[in-house]
């Protein structure tokens, strides 16, 4: 690792798989039970309209609707980061623990498994703490 | 503030603020009346889950909903408007309008106080809709 | 175009715009029929609250879901894809690409045209693995 910007470009990647991998999760049951809330979609393959998706399609729903609350701003906080400076040898251990904790949280989420998803939520949040008061350290 | 870098740190740490509010306020809510709608997050205090969430968390939801489908692109058009250099001089007026429409958004969606929230989604919009002009007149 | 760095911005414009208009499209509808679920938004016509969304509302709502969970991460991947230089003669292609791939997954999400949206949604992933590829090449 050269320096700060390649710590982002990794945890960039890493949280991009991580939601590829809800996509797989939910494509993978929705074929494999042939099961579609879409018309087209149900359509598509000779069915009807499932009146609602499979439980295993809403989990995945559920994780990512909190990745989207939570990645994006993350990745926003880590632009602002690298910008300002803001404790370079840090930066590498908060943005790969908050991608651990992202990467434990959907893992918990499909898995039912409390309170490890709570506590994977909070590390996400305190690692995005710590960025904003570094982060303001320096700008104010 | 030194420069446009510091002005995108600032609205992006005041906006995490924001986001996470919204989730402090969900938690209360479902903490104070033990109200879960996650199975194993109401098995985990004792209790059945709940078939619906409460009323308030809805109400965040949305409040919630609405931010990340305008923050996240506001987020990148600030990346895009730093990186083309548009109009230096406007950058902290346009970021810090925008964040306070995103708090007064979520204020009003809350306390459903209409036509307030339309106004502050439209001013949050306008915002946008000015960082594209500046970023046009910049790359076109 | 000057440079790497005036792609992303296009990008992120009309990515932008591409959003706005569905908001557009769904506030047509909502206003067209006079149709409101929030209900201080209902009463601010003197309306009821209705039950449930209008159908292109809904149709809207799950365009704009599928955006939010694919646009943030890309435009995260294309800052990290600046930073690191990472093909710079591939940036143009590969953000043009997935921004008219994402403009076809919307217009085939509410005409309901399957396989195509599906096609949309798979080239969009598509430009998203080479930008990680192509990031990993360099900074691994």
């Amino acid at each position: 690792m050269e320096d700060i910007t390649y710590w982002y470009a990794l945890a960039a990647v890493l949280l991009f798989f991580k939601m590829l991998a809800i996509a797989v999760y939910q494509g993978f049951h929705r074929i494999g039970k042939m099961t579609f809330k879409t018309p087209e979609d149900a359509a598509f393959v000779g069915r009807e309209a499932a009146k609602e998706e499979l439980p295993q399609v809403q989990r995945g729903a559920r994780a990512w609707s909190n990745d989207v609350e939570n990645i994006p701003i993350f990745l926003a906080l880590g632009v602002a980061y690298v910008w300002v400076e803001a404790a370079p040898g840090l930066a590498g251990w908060l943005f790969m623990t908050f991608t651990g904790a992202r990467y434990m949280h959907t893992a918990c989420y499909l898995a039912a498994l409390q309170p490890w998803r709570t506590v994977a939520y909070a590390i996400g949040v305190a690692c995005m703490l710590a960025m904003c008061v570094l982060i303001l350290a320096v700008i104010l």
